[in-house]
């Protein structure tokens, strides 16, 4: 496996192509071309034989990618051949879709353990593991080599949650709360925020509104 | 409000300057620099200055950008100055989630009706609304002239809810549910998909066990 670096922008796009790959094999198609890949997955092609050229990647002339080989290699590349164990802290409704949630138990993440702060919700079964109390984490840590935090509390609580995992030895954290969280270096974060994919959907539909307007005008003028 | 064409790559990171800057404004920080807000932003500087260059905005020289000013410019570009009725299909953990979620209700969009299928939920009171039947999208998407539909529905109904969204006039579609909608043209569908994020991370905890067991390779040789 390579550890040469790869551009942030391509690692982005590596699940991208992955889904595509799955979506192929799912229709039972076992090799496309480069155009028909870039198509599902939504960029140009030129881009992606630039991204999967980093992984040494270039198809077959006249033939194009062999989809499994090709899927086996980005998730190798990506690391979902290992087994990613995982712990969520933050048993509401957003952490309860989370436990739920398929693309997470699938594709090599493991989801070991799920903590909440309110005793109250203790042992109350999730997805088919128990509400812990968040005073286990450091232990669950070290039992099952935890790699990956996932926060799914609300913004107050999520930066001491996540001094907590780093001292627990945590250093990869998923941040699903509304808060820029500070970590030490080494750690990476990633954050999702719900509301940007409606931002960019607003855009669009005000341009779109923008544009039917001026048709009008133009129309009646 | 300017209809040019923004560069996508430009629109995606728009919200991210919002952010940064609601952050700002947040801490009383009235002006800033382009390196202070393309670092707040995770960006590089020049990156910064040419997207804010499409909006016509360039800062003043030994100021930088008056950050309450920057703000309402980006607002206004995304829309986020409009009002934006939002339906979301689908009450499970993750709608629930959802039509909780403070980035969703504040920052331009309302949430104005939850919609499943399940008829034993219906009267049901999330986030201070009543959960309706699916049959009413038509009707509600007319009352509240509703641009933006979101489904939070498994993958097996997906495709059908955004059909029917469509039918009522919907243009702009958040999935949530994992599986690849097709939509006519003129439809935008953006996908989120929570598990690339995990992809994403994966991928560098990966490349920081490889880098750590090479030095330690070196350091026993």
């Amino acid at each position: 496996m390579s550890h040469s670096r790869i551009p942030e922008a391509t690692v982005a796009r590596l699940p991208v192509y992955l889904r595509a790959l799955n979506s192929l094999l799912d229709a039972k198609i076992s090799s496309c071309s480069s155009e028909e890949l870039a198509a599902s997955a939504g960029v140009n092609s030129a881009k992606l034989r630039k991204d999967l050229s980093y992984l040494g990647s270039y198809g077959t002339r006249g033939v194009g990618y062999d989809v499994e080989y090709l899927r086996y290699q980005i998730s190798r590349e990506i690391g979902l051949t290992q087994d990613w164990p995982v712990v969520i802290v933050g048993i509401g409704n957003l952490g309860h879709a989370l436990a739920n949630y398929s693309g997470f138990t699938s594709r090599g993440f493991r989801t070991v353990a799920l903590l909440d702060a309110d005793s109250n919700r203790h042992g109350e079964l999730v997805a088919g593991l128990k509400i812990r109390g968040f005073n286990e984490l450091s232990a669950i840590v070290h039992e099952h080599g935890v790699a990956i935090g996932v926060i799914a509390t609300p913004a107050a609580a999520a930066q001491s949650v996540c001094d907590r995992m780093i001292e627990a030895g945590i250093r990869s954290v998923l941040n699903f709360a509304p808060t820029v969280l500070s970590v030490p270096d080494g750690v990476d974060v990633r954050k999702v925020d719900l509301s940007s994919e409606l931002q960019i959907l607003a855009y669009h539909e005000q341009r779109k509104a923008g544009l039917a307007a001026a048709e009008g005008t133009e129309e009646s003028a």
